[in-house]
């Protein structure tokens, strides 16, 4: 049921690991629906992955790159536009950790050299890309790019911790960014914030069965999937969201605007 | 370059009114994508309006309502039915008009007997038109609900004047009945907060002129068209959006993210 | 422990019913706070309530007012500065009542006829006083308005109905009118989004112990009592907060910004 | 007219740099009203600014501390609770600076090193804050914490740079924070986001003086001023305020909530 959407348009995938995570299936749309692109990941990610079987199923390079590194970001940009021949027309960014959670750190008793490292790998990192990509210029006019992040940025879940703060700066630095390469190219820049997701990522998090059992409860239509949050990604690399920026975009069956259920309140 | 995203899909337009309203255009391109339409509009509205041309490129009926009026929308959801040979996929409500406006009586010095008519034809219409299909069952499973609003709901533009009170209890509607439908069919219903746009409805308004260049300026990509509210209402009544729900979006250009442009600076 | 912050104010005090309500405690510590005030609610509610109780304590005039009635608006305006002996310094409208919910008809099945009832009296009532105030030019320079609303106006509460779509309305007033009110004589218009309460009017809701229980449970400080109501209101009729103007504000114990709790995931 | 609003109480001030400063004007008025308080700021600011005239106005010791060494900040609540004799009712973070505009870098060309540091000293800070008063048990049941924000946490104002990010990142810190606290203590954390202000800090922003006054014009009661956020700030410290907790608090004289003014409009 590909419909062509991305017909001719060329982008960049970060954060495919394996077949659970969003970057993979989102990998996997775009080129169902007609669009070339770029699989890219830290280098010990890929070494962990199984990236090159996404690889093959989407006849795709697989560039690596550290995404707070510049140059790596440099050479991923040039060896991209290389690859097609042009420019690039939307980049999914899909990227996150945090390392005081990896380390059993709790929110009140962080140590700041990981959350430094947690928020450059998590929320300076969009702004790594984007920069790299505005000095190279390196994106098609009404080019978009797509971060995902999570509703932990308006509201505490406790044991999201210090990614919450994270995510909160990476949605701002898609509306700061989405201003100037808007004015300059108008490359439109938003945020999805998606439903939890049994990924592989996110099955490190402390309770996250329960958690993601209360979202589901707590959401009119239930959680969104991965594989639909693939979908609406598509829609925001297609021509049809041209004037759509700058943006924090639920994707979540209607978590986010709703304040109990009664599905909820009848388990007390 | 249709990419048939509604093939298959039967979907109500309401506000269509002339080639320059939104949900003329929206029907327009609901019809190019695949789907077949009823159009349907006030009998004064009608009557005034153009119908008959689009209608005829649409290949669609025509069936009049009063969206205030309980039987008409009960006629018109069951002739719609049997029209399409079973249940609707879309709607699209494109509905308001401030009465106090038309009669020039600015926001300080309202007539409530107009101030209800505008809440009825504006926002409780929303709530007529999806409890008469919720009573008939009339909407398929994943149905998607479109509403237009404007950021006058969130935010005071002084000539707006009646109808972002209008506005802010549309909104409302939409997600409390997003909850109850969502339940209950997995329909989702979301409003779309657009850029201002010269129809024929909007030229109406005082100083508009004047109001529609400050958007431009404060809009990074700038005022969103007429012609992509309704590319990107299409992408909402697709299956690529089925978990996006009680939502208000906004398809702007940036303006609801911008504080201020160097453009708007530049002019003091 | 008084502080005089409103020595020498005015203000009027819609809504007082009982002991339990917010406004009959915010009377009581206005005049502890050393205000003279006016008190008024609809005829039909001053019979069936202990208001003369409340007055005496407060040792001020009862003015009848529907809120709905031009005619009582003025009068009591009127009135209420022959009494003070010139302008209004403050007013609280805690006013709000769903004819649908009394009459047990759930949100898919609304009576319209109720529903315009609903919105006169919870919402267009605070235009109503507003107009009159700005009429009779009534308030003084600086003056505070501040109306009791709900969280429901931004996520659904099922059991609150379409309550919810009249607070929406009524903040977008609060919104409107602000402007307006703020530009004219700098009075500040603010609506205070207030934790569930269990008020005699609150009593009516289904399940309402149930969700009172579940909003302590979210809430990180617990549920705000009426009497911290009453005394947040204070701040905002005083002239430390001359400033804040056409703001939602929640006194929620944090429940707003809180996605879930340990006590609620606990309880699963 | 002090109204004793903080008898009794005790509070640490940062970043209070000379006279303009929001700081300077809220420690004046925290003691104006009963409050004993402890001034600090960073050794090299202290060297700058005239902080020993502002100690002895307010009785005050100042303790220099780094906001980000960890060291200083736990000498400060230790030194300041031996000054007290016993533990803290209120802080003030009033503290933020961004290297690349500092530097001149734009956005589009920022260092990273240098994002780290403001990252460091305007957001990170409140966490190093609140995690040593958390650790120390230095703060009082229902001590109230306020952080000094701006609305471009929210909105883009392309002058104010990588502090946008910084600013978003603080107010989910005082959200995510606000919790933990608030379930231990019931201490509460709030931002305010204030009007700008010519302070000497906020001088060295490009195009200031055109951006204040546009502030001006788009807000119906005027830019709120220091010494009016100071009046505020007072009313979140006192105990009227005790459910107030996790929000972020427009001080802007309707700026948030105003889409257009009559006055930006006219000038076109």
């Amino acid at each position: 049921m590909a419909q062509n959407l991305l017909q001719g348009k060329k982008g960049i995938i970060f954060g495919a690991l394996d077949e659970k995570s969003i970057a993979w299936k989102t990998a996997k749309r775009c080129v169902e629906q007609g669009a070339q692109i770029v699989l890219t990941n830290a280098p010990i990610a890929l070494r962990m992955g199984e990236i090159k079987k996404l690889a093959e199923e989407c006849n795709a390079p697989v560039i690596p790159a550290d995404i707070t590194n510049m140059d790596d970001l440099n050479n991923l940009f040039t060896q991209s536009m290389e690859h097609f021949g042009g420019k690039i027309d939307f980049v999914l960014h899909s990227v996150g950790m945090s390392i005081n959670m990896r380390k059993g750190r709790p929110y009140t008793d962080l140590d700041y050299d990981f959350t430094h490292k947690t928020m450059d790998i998590s929320a300076i990192s969009l702004h790594r890309v984007l920069q790299t990509a505005y000095k190279l210029d390196a994106l098609n006019e009404h080019a978009s790019v797509v971060a995902l992040t999570y509703i932990a940025a308006q509201r505490v879940f406790p044991d999201y911790s210090e990614m919450a703060d994270a995510k909160a700066m990476l949605e701002s630095v898609a509306r700061s960014f989405g201003y100037h390469y808007g004015i300059k190219n108008k490359v439109r820049i938003n945020t999805i914030s998606q439903s939890p997701v049994r990924t592989t990522a996110g099955s490190g998090v402390k309770g996250f069965d329960d958690f993601i059992n209360f979202a589901e409860e707590m959401s009119p239509l239930g959680n969104a999937s991965a594989d639909q949050c693939a979908d609406y990604t598509v829609t925001l690399f297609s021509d049809l969201t041209r004037m759509v920026t700058m943006q924090n975009l639920y994707h979540d069956g209607g978590f986010s605007s709703t304040g109990v259920t009664m599905a909820v309140l009848d388990k007390k």
